[in-house]
Order: structure tokens, then C-alpha cells, then sequence
């Protein structure tokens, strides 16, 4: 048995990724981590891709399709990282992944797939994610070893994944990285341990300020607005019973401010 | 090989849920029943559920994350009912699956899935979608007994499922229970039976009245807003070819008025 | 292994047809092409299936609900066109895939698929996409020959496929077909080839004028309205890094013509 999930910024499945995979590894079972990812927000699917891929088995292979720039030179690249398999465009989608295995000092091998008998016969210049990544993703799970796809290199793109950053006065600027849901729950890149110098602040973003931190959704009467830290010890923000969405119109990359009172 | 449906008001798959069940119960097929219940609609969840999770094959187990409650004391359970099997929170969501199979003489068996070793090694106090039912849910998959999952219990929560009423002047008023798809067809809590006592009615419901009743939605003109019994012979109202959700604006609990003529 | 697609306009996944399938083809792999085809609209479910359902494995089941006849006496049918099976209403969304089957010379065998014995044991009149279509399919999925399901006919229903037209100026006048995704990428009915007499043209659709042919996405600036020729070779028109959807408001059916320079 053997595990592919798939994610993208497409909106909905693309089910043909499935018919395209199955025709290589016919055994695969095929899940779909997401396809809300923002368009073409790498970052986002960065995030996303690290904080929940690894919840697979070990072995599975992750083909992420966020691709602004599909049909250009980018590169495809497939990788082994850790236990699990990498499929994308060299774009720094894989950046989160790369940083949490050289934290962990989990071995990391990349290889620019350009080898096109391993791709769909015809390959168009605006959906790789059909042409390439679905093949390529498909020959590893069916066993094809990672070096006969390509040639290892050791350039891969890497994009800035922000960090927060602590003021004079201690308090600690991040950013949301997520928006995700029906109810636009909010992800911010503020740890736990980012603010563990403060014994009790306010969290301040889309014009909303809450004055404490809850420990569960539920702590709370239906409406308010509540922050707490989430099931990667990440700050969330999130209304009871309704929707951040609507009530804060939050947006990835809006400004999150955690201030000592 | 095993079946599990999972049944959501999260938006979109969360495949990361099936990713985590894979660890555990390698070949099951996963299916989502629905991710589009209304948020946090309990009642709602627990209609999508009766009404659909029986289609499964004998055995599925039925991963349910309607969980308002998640990270307070709300017990997380697992249940055989009949020949299917249950999991999630302990807030009513199985309550028209219990009345069900108490109608019909089935078997119903409870426990309180309290023991860590069939959970992630690390609970969040957010995600048990995640962390405690896909994990128990995939163990059942696996074939692990119900009874080593936890103690049986014989209180679980239920909520008072709205049946219709039936005024002195032989007027039958219910409400909507479902909203749903593209086109937000409505589904009422009225059964066929329940207006059998009429010959002919009318049906107001959102500001609008139908005077007649259908067989199918082929039978009018497209446009139309039509009333039928669907295909669980429950109250349906939809505008053939068109948006019932933008002619008329449904929400879940909104009264049904069905009014002899 | 079998393979069974689904193609719907309900636009989320309705399990339920997954969990019926299981009953009578329980090692079946299911995968949904999309659920998000334009609500009832034939003509864009009969192109979405023909540009994605030959990528699947030889021998894929693809069920297709796009049935606004539904409860009527339009007939409900299965076939095999080439290597592939299909299952649904016989109201002309096969005709894409029986004009390619023509055009290539693949045989083309259609029956009337009436024999209640391979339906759900209760069919209702609002949802033969569960209690007809799911089971007739998951049958062929588990071997019943398709002229066990019924009698062969040679009358199934065709609708006329909107061709573009060239005027006397050699202005090529064709169709939006399809609007898809997060973005509302825009898919016409303008084939590479039937603009292959124009050296240079501009495109013209929705109020908005182009004024040349790029090769991909990453070659103009974020937020330029571009037309390139698709992965089927068809015309299509995106905003780079951005949402046609909300630039440009497209409609399956609107008008575009390009126009020679």
C-alpha cells in the first residue's frame, strides 16, 4: 500500500491528478492534504504542507502544486526528506520542511526531475500538475528510487518564512500564515515560546484586541472573539461558535501584535 | 477491507485526518460523508449522519467532528450501533442514529474512549478531530474490540431532535434542517407521513408559499420553486434549475408551514 | 483494483454514492473529476468529462450526475466508449465523449440501463446519482458485463456542442465553456487549431481586450489579463497571480471573438 496526498491552491480536487497517479501506482491511496491554499501563496502552502504532511505515514509522497510559475524555467523537483517524499516546483514550497528536518537533522535529498520519461508524453506549459508532478509523484510511490528521476542537486530555492520579531518593549510582532475554513480560523507565526518572557499580554490584529489567552474554544460564550495556542503550539485566533472570518476579515500577512500588560 | 466516512463542519477535507487513520488501519477506504454541515450545528450533523452514513457497507466506522465542546470535559465516545460503528464527541451528535436504531430493535453499545494509547502521543486541546477520534477510529477500522477502547457507558448526551407540530386547525408546522450543495436545496423535518392527514396544502416557508406538491423537479418549468417529498421522503423545497439558496434565502431552523387547503 | 470517477454539479463530494459503491465493488478506488460543474449545465459537464476522464486508468467507471431531468422518463444509461465506462442520464452529457470516440474510430456501445435488479433496492424520484447511477456503475466496476444492465440502444441523446464560427472578416466568434477554480480561470470553445489562418489577433470577452497570445502564466506581471493556449490546446484567459473571476466576471456562454491584426 502505498500514500500520495496532493496539495494546491486550486480550489477543488482535480480529480484527474488521481486518474493520472493511478495509472502508474494503481494501488495508491490518494488524499487531499488541501486545495484552499491562497492562490499561489507559496508561503502559505509552505506552512500548511510542514504542519500537517508529516501526520502521514512514513513513505508517503507529498505533491504540492502552488505554481505561479508553471511553463517558466523554475524547476521540478522531487525530494526525500526525512522519511516522506517531496513533488513540486522549485519555488521554496518546501522551505518549512527543509528547515524542520535540518532541526531535527533529518537527511534531505533533492533532484531536478527533468527526466521526461517519467512525465505524462505530452506536457503542457500551464498545468504541471497533471504533466509532471502527478507522474513523478505516482513512479515513487510505484518504487521508483528518488536518484533515477533526476540529478541531485543542492541549490533548491528557499524563501523566507517570517519570523516574528520582538520590540524594546517586549512586545512580539508576527503575521497570520493561515486562514483556513469555513469560519476563517486565524494561524499566526507567534509560538508559544516566542512569548514565553511574558507573564500576560494582549494580542492585537484586524483592528481587534483580546485581553487573555483561553485554553479551549469552549472556555468561552458563543461570539467571543478568543486567542489561544493551537495544535502546533502556534497562536490562533478564532470567534466561539462563529466565524473569524466574518467578524475580523482576517487576510495571511496581516500584522499580529502580542503586547505586554 | 475496512470503510471510514468522516463528517465534518470544517469546510474542506482536512486530509491531514486521513493521513493520521492511514498509521493505523493501512488499507481502509475513507470517504467524506459531508464537510459542509453549518458550524457547529449539532442537530444538523446529526441528521446529515442518520440520513446518510447507513448507505455505507456493514462495518464502516463513522468519524464525526461536530464538536463545539472540543478541549472541555465533553466525553470523547465510540459506539456500535447496529452493524456500523461511531465516533466523536459525546454532545448528541448521534442522537437520531440512536432513535433509529432503537426504532428498529438494533443493538446500541457506548464507550467512553478514554484510554491515550489509542490517541496521537500528543493531544492538542483544539483538534480532536485530529488527535483523539481519527486515531480511535482508525484503531476500530484495524479491528481492535469496542470494549478495549473504554468503559461503556449508558448515559450519552442526546438533544432534542424538532419534530413537527400539528395545530388544532390541522396545520402542520415544522422547520429546515438542512441547507445544501451548490443550489442550497432545503430539507424539511417533516416526513411524508407526517402530513398525511391532508388531502391538499399549501407550504410556507422564507417569505414564500407553494400551493402544490410535485413529484420530481422535472415536472415545472425551470425557475420554478417547487415542493416534494425527497429521497427520504422528508419535505424538500429547491427552484428547478436555479438557487433555492438565492431565491430564498434558507437558513437551518427556519419554520415550515404546512397549511390544509 | 477498479477505478470509479463521479462528476457532479452538487458542488461538495456527497460520500454517501462513495459508500453505496463500496456495497457492490468494495475494493473500488473513487476519485471526484469535480463537483463544481455550472448547477445543471450539461453542455459544461459533457467538456469538463471529455478533457478529464481519458486521463484516468483504462477500464474507470465514470459516474456523471448532471441530471436536471431527474424523476423524468429521460432514460438512465451506461456505456462503454473506447476503453472507458460510463453511467448516467441519457441527456447528452456523453456527446463529447461520443464525438471523440467517433473521430478516432473507438466502438461505441450505449444501453439503457432499466433493469431494477442493479439499482438500489428503494429508488426515490429527486436522487438517482445514489439509488441508480452509484450501483449501476459500482456493477460495471465489479465486472457485470454492460449488456447485463440492459438494452442496447442507438438513439441516446446528443446536444449540439457550440462550435466557434468564422466570420467573413476571418474573425473567429466561439464560447466560454467552462470557468474554473478558486480563480475563474476561463476555458473557451477556440481550439489552437481553428485559429491557425491568423498570424496575429487580439481577444476579445467580457469587456476586455488582449492584445496577444503569451506561452504561460509566469511570463507576463502579476495582475495582467493574459490568453494562451491550454493544456487540451483550447484558448484560455487568467489574470496572472490573480482571479479572472473577480476581474473579469466571466459566464460559461459569453461571447468571445478573436480578431485578426
Amino acid at each position: 500500500m502505498s500514500y500520495i496526498s496532493i496539495l494546491t491552491d486550486f480550489g477543488g480536487p482535480v480529480g484527474v491528478m488521481e486518474g493520472v497517479m493511478w495509472n502508474i501506482a494503481p494501488d495508491a491511496q490518494i488524499s487531499h492534504i488541501a486545495w484552499d491554499v491562497s492562490p499561489q501563496n507559496v508561503l502559505e502552502g509552505s506552512l500548511v504542507l510542514d504542519r500537517q504532511g508529516w501526520f502521514y505515514p512514513d513513505g508517503t509522497v507529498h505533491v504540492v502544486v502552488i505554481d505561479p510559475g508553471v511553463g517558466t524555467d523554475r524547476r521540478p523537483i522531487a525530494a526525500k526528506i526525512g522519511t516522506h517524499y517531496f513533488v513540486g516546483p522549485d519555488n521554496g514550497v518546501f522551505t518549512a520542511v527543509y528547515q524542520r528536518a535540518e532541526k531535527h537533522g533529518w537527511p534531505i535529498k533533492v533532484v531536478h526531475t527533468n527526466k521526461p520519461e517519467y512525465w505524462l508524453p505530452e506536457v503542457s506549459e500551464i498545468f504541471h500538475g497533471r504533466d509532471i508532478f502527478s507522474p513523478v509523484g505516482a513512479h515513487l510511490a510505484a518504487g521508483v528510487p528518488l536518484e533515477d528521476l533526476g540529478e541531485e542537486i543542492d541549490d533548491a530555492v528557499r524563501i523566507d518564512l517570517p519570523l516574528p520579531e520582538r520590540l524594546e518593549d517586549n512586545t512580539v510582532v508576527g503575521q497570520i500564515t493561515m486562514v483556513w475554513g469555513h469560519l476563517g480560523n486565524v494561524i499566526v507565526n507567534i509560538h508559544r515560546d516566542d512569548v514565553a518572557h511574558l507573564d500576560k499580554f494582549r494580542v492585537r490584529l484586524c483592528g481587534v484586541e483580546i485581553t487573555e489567552i483561553v485554553r479551549t474554544f469552549g472556555d468561552r460564550e458563543t461570539g467571543t472573539i478568543v486567542a489561544l495556542f493551537g495544535s502546533s503550539h502556534y497562536l490562533n485566533v478564532a470567534v466561539v461558535n462563529g466565524s473569524a472570518r466574518e467578524v475580523m476579515h482576517p487576510k495571511v500577512g496581516d500584522k499580529v501584535e502580542v503586547i505586554p500588560v
